[in-house]
């Protein structure tokens, strides 16, 4: 796939814009005319210093309200358009986007319009230019692809094309089908973007919601198969106006827009055998977690080996060269990094105590890596001694780690290498968890979607409906990454602002993050008798919480009576029952939760708001700021 | 008129929301049943908090999903309906919200609706209860007033009543009037919120863009009168879910509530002669600003003093007794303050050099005082010396000032009072600036709101549609407020990262502020030359504007080359041109501009985005922060 941006998508000033599209790894860009009206610099300028990163000046963007005009308009319109060819010549591009015109002085009329393009198509021609014409949605009178082609097809001429927009033709429903007999050479460029499906004016929606291919809800996938079904092997080139992307960083929203197009491109080279992506392979397979990884130092351990030791885990095995602590219960397995030198440390002294590191247990660790290569993962190496075990590893949220383990080959069975068994003399007894349920990230909400396309894209996942969870503080977005059968469940929460309980974690650490994980067991109320006899401390829950759910569910008050008793909160679902142990916070805000699934499949978003108020209740005294001014 | 507040319209915890709606000055509060639920303390000791504060509990809110369920749900609804009843006899509350069902459960049918509601009104009249009934403009079947009506109509109980809500009334545009036929003792309460015009899903705007009346564009006003054509004398609540709220200064919104319902109030009141709420002036007419003070200090004055200069400022006055001076040029008056005691050199120690205070010049500055008090603004007062004018004066944005003026009184002649008149020496020759022709506001996007509803609620004023400004670090949002004549027009643009020019601006002043002043002249070239032949520097804007703007609208190229010769901005609208020149920035990102009209209306907001990249490639050398990262 031929991959393009329009520099509209991105934040920053023009130089910034093309430095870090190059970066990305873009093949084109689109110009967009204010961009470029705004740099003090010439046409030859711009095009130069794409020239020199590499890139190809796809197109220059837009050229509005041209066909169907009344004179004396018509004939300003078209001295306008020599205008700005002149500007195209001295860029180095040698084609232009004309959107449909939205003008109230416009005419109508399909041939009309045709007659205009082929006159525009002449004109381009003596220059050696070509003319892209693209429906917009909210177009005046052309806001059909299909009304736009037959305006292309009636002005016959070879220097004037189609444009596609996959947001202006999904947005309005448009059977996709219509593309598969466009004559592939009459398309010139094909423009993407996706977008959530909240049902909205479509100018505002477009102006203020678009995202990368992937992020959104919209069929882009299958709209791109229609495209290719012809044949076609353009340019695929990224058009999002989206007001976080244009407050967000400049490279790191590049890199997503790279990333979702590989993807994509593999998606519909599965999909309709057409070679139009790089073959990698398959999504992973994620089995599980392996083990969860904290990065702290002797002293901050005690008190994290003390909570782990509460909730029922065992010292199981030291490492052979390292500073490494391996804690176990039922199938979880938990690292605790205290050595003084490499990552981990470092991690640590920007972070302080963090869980840094997770272990991904997937079918194939080297196909996954590969993949997540392929897919732009940042790949992670650092020294190892002689003999040691090197995990496949990639840069993960916050500047974690995600290490690729498998069972089939030697890393799959670590502890057995690296590691030397221990015994716990602690007399610790188990709690009965089982195995990890699933780990809660939070972000800065302006990375939601890069980690949400990351692992849809590297991971055999499918992403959830966002949900919002009300902070007393403030909003925060939640949407989950999981697998079929719930061996992966990752929930990302995303906040805009400090004072949230997340939007605090992420101040405290430097950055995003795991802030919490959470353990299954197959009995809660055997699990909290079983840790409340270790001396753990669950989080305390109001009781007004148990007198409603008990009104809302039509509980048994003897249920209600032991729930509230262990501090257990509740949810139900269509599939079954939940329940819900959490501790207090630790460090800066990170903190564990234990759940029972009785075929429940959420992940208790009605219960947020009560847990996040007593974590915010017992924080306080720590001096989590209140909100009044 | 008796006001009243949900809490769900604020942010921070249960008692922190309470203590700042009792300040805010509210009569009441509608308790949403998550902030009750999620605070730990019984329904005894909210009840009491309220008390305590002086608020009376207005309503218990919201009971869900309750009329027309089949057996079994039906009963276990009527349980879950007594349980209720238990918090609110204990909260100390008699009425609760029931708002129409939304559940896939619910049979429909107008007369099971009734007979329902009407056991319910037998169970809540047993405890002296009462209960309302809402139609949510998302309802399953009920999502009209007028038909919750005829439901509450066919109830037939003295304990069950309607409750009306602006937004589900007037987000599906129906007929208000329908309101002027209702009992007033079968409406219960009145919840009010406004709401900007976006054509979207009515849940998801209503649970994230409602905003106070008189913030938005629903006719609330007429909403409020239809109301009180009837009679009605009972609360209105505000009840506002809007995201920016929810993650806003918990007292900053709940006061911006309180003087959205004086506000409305007052207007109800003399439009259909209701005495609902207290007689006070009309909103003041402004014929002018009469001065803008800026603080500073001698060091950093000379540098403003020398492009006041530069601009073709004379110095005409000096105070008698504090260090201050009066430049003058057509009407235009600029005070500059080094006075290192008062208020303004406080102002300066926290801002820098400042624009911190402003003079209004209004029709009556007594009565002006008189309505911006009883709308809650801020009084102001600081020592004064004997016989020194003391100007009726209240808080602006940024803890800044708002001094009230008027020419009927001696306070409108200050300077030849507290002033001296001195000749200036410089021989500089004015400019040709003739008067304010707006202020320009920066200020953080959550205040934005407040602001214009502090504006246009005081002063006779109205708000243009809010504009998106591209800054190439993010989106900036911009609205106006102005008067018919002209005579003052306030420009405010909101900011949400500090990435952009106006967020580097607000964080580097530590608040919001006047960021510019735009004098008007009536011959932009002639003032351009002049002030050039002073030392004025504009601006410099890239030749590509020039070219496209010649293309654009057409310019003949000779005005083109004038224009770009001084760096002249244009626009067009359909009442005329518009011809802008900008100085440089100044200290933290303070700027002058000068503009002429000829006839045009608007504040040339397409050209912000060259302005603002002029700007800050201006500044970049100072450190403006790079946008990649």
């Amino acid at each position: 796939m031929k991959t393009s941006i329009a520099t509209v998508t991105l934040s920053g000033e023009l130089p910034d814009k093309l430095e870090a599209i190059a970066r990305a790894g873009f093949d084109g860009v689109e110009i967009f005319e204010n961009d470029f009206l705004a740099f003090d610099g010439s046409p030859a300028d711009v095009g130069r210093m794409a020239g020199d990163l590499g890139l190809k000046i796809t197109l220059f963007q837009p050229f509005r309200d041209f066909e169907g005009m009344p004179d004396p308009l018509r004939s300003r319109t078209f001295d306008r358009a020599e205008r700005k060819f002149d500007v195209m010549q001295e860029l180095g591009t040698d084609m232009v986007l004309v959107c449909s015109n939205v003008s109230q002085a416009a005419l109508g009329g399909i041939d009309r319009a045709a007659a205009d393009f082929h006159e525009l198509g002449e004109r381009a021609a003596r220059r050696g230019l070509k003319v892209g014409y693209e429906a917009l949605a909210w177009g005046r009178y052309v806001n059909d692809h299909r009304d736009a082609w037959e305006i292309v097809r009636r002005a016959d001429h070879p220097n004037v094309g189609l444009i596609l927009d996959s947001f202006h033709s999904l947005s309005r429903k448009i059977d996709i089908n219509s593309i598969r007999s466009i004559p592939k050479e009459k398309i010139f460029i094909v423009q993407l973007a996706d977008a959530p499906l909240i049902d909205m004016d479509l100018l505002y929606w477009s102006r203020h919601f678009r995202n990368m291919p992937g992020e959104g809800d919209l069929p882009v996938t299958a709209f791109t198969e229609a495209v290719a079904s012809t044949g076609y092997d353009g340019y695929f080139s990224l058009e999002i106006f989206n007001d976080q992307f244009r407050g967000g960083s400049t490279r790191a929203i590049a890199a997503d827009g790279h990333r979702s197009l590989i993807y994509l491109a593999d998606q519909v080279r599965r999909n309709v055998h057409t070679p139009i992506g790089a073959a990698m392979p398959e999504r992973a397979v994620v089995k599980g977690v392996g083990f969860v990884e904290f990065a702290t130092d002797m002293d901050e351990s005690v008190e994290l080996v003390s909570l782990l030791r509460a909730l029922g885990f065992r010292k199981t095995a030291i490492h052979r060269s390292k500073k490494v602590t391996l804690f176990e219960q039922g199938s979880i397995r938990i690292l605790v990094n205290t050595d003084p030198l490499g990552f981990a440390s470092a991690a640590y002294a920007v972070h302080g105590t963090f869980a840094y590191a997770i272990a991904l247990n997937v079918e194939d660790a080297a196909k996954a890596y590969q993949r997540a290569l392929a897919l732009d993962a940042e790949p992670f190496r650092q020294p190892v001694v002689d003999g040691e075990l090197e995990f496949p590893t990639v840069r993960g949220v916050g500047g974690g780690l995600i290490y690729l383990i498998d069972d089939t080959s030697p890393l799959g069975r670590f502890p057995e290498i690296d590691f030397e068994a221990v015994s716990d003399e602690t007399g610790i007894v188990g709690a009965g968890l089982l195995q990890f349920d699933h780990v809660a990230q939070t972000v800065a909400y302006d990375e939601m979607l890069t980690w949400l396309l990351f692992y849809t894209s590297i991971f055999e996942t499918r992403k959830t409906p966002m949900v919002d969870i009300i902070d007393p503080s403030g909003i925060v977005r939640s949407q989950v990454v999981e697998n079929e059968p719930g061996t992966l469940r990752i929930t990302m929460n995303g906040t805009e602002n400090r004072r949230t309980l997340a939007g605090h974690f992420i101040a405290e650490k430097f950055g995003s993050g795991i802030q919490h994980l959470a353990f299954s067991t197959d009995d809660i109320f055997v699990t909290a008798r079983s840790l409340r006899s270790q001396g753990f401390k669950p989080l305390h829950i109001s009781p007004n919480y148990y007198d409603d759910i008990e009104a809302r569910f039509g509980l048994e008050p003897d249920l209600t009576e032991r729930l509230k008793a262990e501090n257990i909160l509740y949810d139900r679902d269509e599939h079954g029952d939940y329940f819900q142990l959490y501790s207090g916070t630790y460090g800066e805000g990170f903190f564990f939760e234990i759940v029972e699934r009785r075929g429940y499949r959420g992940y208790g978003a009605p219960n947020a708001i009560f847990r996040i108020a007593a974590l915010k209740k017992q924080m306080r005294p720590e001096g989590i700021p209140k909100d009044a001014v």
